[in-house]
């Protein structure tokens, strides 16, 4: 048992935090403005049930400010948009976070061209640095931000072996975080540690051809597979 | 029997222009300076032997100037340094390359501040588009570019499926490519197509995560599968 945040309260954050749930963590969701968050009653951009519907749903989990789900936690999941996750960190407050893990699930998505988007940061830097950067104590570990939310929590879904990766700097956390993984029923051979947390820009990376794959696949639930050849 | 120009004389133009040879077609490497590469008797910088060891081992291929190899040949494999692929093209002269296709397997990798590697052109361009828009009526077909030369041209190295991409514009070239793909042994239902150039951007991204995979599993034996869920 983990006490857990999840940041966001969009269809990411739902799946991590039912999942957490789930496999007998404490949850908690942070939002900027609770009393907005739980008032909301339109479906969002796709269609999906306001959040506190999914609430009412999931009477283990609780809904509260970014400050107040962090300073009742000790593993963040950041589901935030990719653009407004350095704005919630900081609204969380450094000293509820320094030391913490951040599990950071985000992409650097730009939006405002329409679709497909590009990144806001890539190649030379990518978001999970800024966010170690901005944040030097908190322990962050980019993972699952390469597949669509049902696939990170449920890999079954898809049959065969398919890859979660893994990027950081801090060698225990990511052990804490192979945990979760394996508690989502991720085997460790389909987990690949690719190094520090400068190993985030590839994964980042994988983002513009996912958001291809899924026009031409014409659907979200695949995920990539590193195949690689046995040794003889 | 297709005439095709190999352009570039590394490990991937060899790779290429080997197999393009094996599987029965006329092929000619096109290079900058035929004296030059000729004569050329060290070692590369991965200790493989010299370009004209490899060319006597291979009578069946021709060398030629970027321009010769452009005008006797159909189809052209673009397998120079991203760096100097437009240069390349340039010397081969456009009136050489007007209505052929163009196989584009380079990246837009930058050594320049040593490994790993960063790209040149990203996420709002590719290298295959600024190919495509200098030469407007050349008909650009990018792939093969996210694996290692062996796996390009043999597949069945990796045990299972793993994916081979193609973007491009014009759709009886692709069927080419495809036909090409095909003879060395790629299935059609590993064989996806994105869509048109702009998806290029796409696969030359996952070049980062590729050179971190080859650091982390210290092996370049290794390939992208795109995992699908089977419809129900």
């Amino acid at each position: 048992m983990e006490k857990y945040a999840v940041f966001g309260t969009g269809t990411v954050g739902q799946s991590l935090a039912a999942r957490l749930s789930e496999t007998g963590n404490q949850v908690v969701v942070g939002t900027r403005n609770v009393d907005a968050t739980t008032k909301r009653s339109e479906k969002d951009n796709y269609g999906n049930p306001p959040f506190s519907a999914w609430l009412a749903s999931h009477p283990d989990v609780e809904l509260a400010t970014f400050e107040q789900a962090a300073i009742r936690s000790d593993i963040i999941v950041n589901c935030t948009l990719g653009l407004a996750s350095l704005d919630a960190l900081k609204c969380a407050g450094e000293q509820n976070l320094n030391g913490k893990i951040l599990i950071d699930i985000s992409n650097p998505l730009d939006f405002s061209k329409g679709f497909p988007p590009s990144l806001i940061v890539c190649n030379t830097d990518s978001l999970a640095e800024q966010i170690q950067q901005a944040f030097p104590q908190l322990r962050v570990v980019k993972t699952l931000n390469t597949m669509s939310a049902m696939v990170m929590v449920n890999p079954q879904l898809l049959a065969g072996d398919h890859t979660v990766f893994v990027s950081g700097n801090d060698t225990n956390a990511k052990v804490i975080v192979r945990k979760m993984l394996n508690s989502f029923g991720w085997a460790n051979n389909n987990i690949i540690e690719l190094g520090d947390i400068t190993t985030a820009r590839g994964t980042e990376m994988l983002l513009p051809v996912w958001v291809r794959l899924y026009g031409a696949l014409q659907t979200p639930m695949f995920n990539f597979h590193i195949n690689i050849a046995q040794a003889k």
